[in-house]
């Protein structure tokens, strides 16, 4: 089934109203998770709201929290999210890393003892709009085994990078992982097996199978080896920046995932004068390579997708799956 | 057959005089490659050297030429590198985001107009020495086919991340290739195939046959979309940030890449007043991964080989490739 933006949004807010946001953060909380179905990435809006609720229930996400400054140096800063929101504090932090990249050129923000920050991309796109180059990541609960090992010891610690365009900015927003619990559980639900390996099964081999992966929890990083180093330094950074926790300190349970630590950083295109001519930049390295599919299709740049979802759906409306909606709405 | 640091760094040395460098920047180009071989990077060092004199030759690499500033704006500079000697550009780059970090708290250099930075690991260990998180990339040349596509549009703009740690710095160098070219060729000539799919032949099938993927120009990007979307947005903050050349604008010969962007960042650890702090937090992430191998052999952090081969070409001596080392000595 599908709704409007506004039911969506409606029924968001009265529940965040009822579960104790104060006003002025219900309506951006609610906000950020309507905007994520809107955009099409089912798997980081409604359908997270009802463990997002659970956690607020159970004391480990603070639905009255706001972030506060805990150590200022320059262009660097770092917060304690008290275990508030995890989308309202990353937009907070993205918000302030871009007032400091306005002073400094750019800034950059590292946030502790935050919750889940639900979709990625949001702070990328909210950089983008304000004219700033973002990059942000987070760190997770263990979920994705080193290279080497079978054990999951890293966080899939999703990397966004975004730049702004005026024919649509480009939102990079990866996880370290090949494919996400999330798509291996759709995978197997329809029937399919994955287009490429996914991970490996219980005996160590390779394979396309989702349910093996699920079975063995051996799903692969992005680029093997590769992807393994870069979730491990994503984690290292987050923790050292921020002062707060790296992955093997967090609780390895998705619905007592708390504490996370997230860096958020900003550069300020305007820095060099020429904001035309670097969104004029941008539209000439995308258009250098979208005439060159394989199959003639055009290659796509990272989020434009995104906006084609989001025109049909404010159109069309958005789908929900009705057994969540109808959680939601009693909530 | 094997030479000693001081024999290697002699002869780099002499080569780099002759060439026309000053004194007070050959020095530091000689280390710099010397170092790329004494650390086991050998695709990266010696092998490169008679290109690298060509270009000089050839007047693509200006060996009188010092970057120099060209906008300031608090911690955020842009550089033209007056297409001088990449590794010098890169490392005095680097320098310069040190020092902005300990301005500002964190500090970044753009640098346009430069060439090739040979190892790009270099400029991250650079950092963690100064007890300095550093992260940096490089575009490239068009090598790699973005996702979707047949046609090499993107570059496999290596990227940098390190740490600084007691117990040995934590250095990640990747490029947005599963598989260089140089591995590739590697394989080949040892008429092996790679463990894993590198990329696709030219029917557009993926295969571990090095030999395919030399001929059909389609190396797979580290995570496939993922990578493809990484390179993508590198380069676009590369030259964005720098006003410098995006991949698109380079010329596709290796023997002709000239005028490459890079950025440079530094976040300085001390900021937060507890360096012994960040270096025990490093080490304790790095525990927290190390025993649980699949095999029993220990799961490895990036750069950790890179310590332990030094040591050993220290001690026995740095291997280099004959007829290499024939034309070297003969520069």
């Amino acid at each position: 089934m599908r709704v409007t933006y506004e039911e969506l949004y409606g029924v968001l807010l009265r529940a965040l109203l009822k579960a104790g946001f104060e006003p002025e953060r219900a309506a951006p909380c609610a906000r950020l998770f309507a905007d994520t179905d809107r955009d099409g990435v089912y798997t980081h809006g409604l359908s997270r709201f009802p463990r997002f609720m659970g956690m607020i229930r159970r004391g480990l996400v603070d639905a009255r929290a706001r972030p506060v400054s805990v150590l200022r140096r320059g262009a660097l800063e770092r917060w304690d999210g008290r275990r508030g929101a995890g989308n309202l504090n990353a937009h907070d932090s993205m918000a302030r890393a871009i007032e400091l990249s306005r002073e400094h050129g750019l800034g950059c923000v590292a946030l502790s003892n935050t919750n889940h920050w639900m979709r990625g991309g949001s702070y990328g796109g909210q950089a983008a709009e304000a004219g700033a180059v973002g990059l942000c990541w987070t760190n997770t609960m263990p979920n994705l085994p080193p290279w080497g090992a079978s054990e999951p010891r890293l966080g899939n610690n999703p990397l966004v990078v975004a730049v702004p365009r005026t024919r649509g900015h480009v939102v990079l927003d990866m996880a370290m992982s090949q494919f996400s619990y999330g798509a291996l559980a759709a995978y197997r639900a329809r029937g399919e097996q994955l287009p490429f390996d996914g991970g490996f099964d219980s005996e160590g081999r390779l394979t396309r199978d989702p349910a093996a992966i699920e079975e063995s929890g051996r799903p692969l990083p992005v680029g093997l080896w590769k992807g393994s180093g870069l979730a491990l330094v994503l984690d290292m950074l987050a923790a050292l920046l921020s002062g707060g926790r790296a992955t093997h300190e967090l609780p390895a349970d998705a619905d007592e995932e708390t504490g996370l630590s997230q860096v958020f950083v900003a550069f300020d295109l305007s820095s060099f004068g020429e904001a035309g001519a670097s969104a004029r930049v941008a539209d000439e390295i995308i258009e250098s390579i979208r005439q060159y599919s394989a199959d003639g299709g055009g290659v796509r740049y990272p989020g434009e997708r995104t906006l084609e979802t989001r025109r049909r759906n404010l159109e069309e409306g958005i789908p929900v799956e009705p057994s969540v909606w109808e959680q939601v709405k009693k909530f």
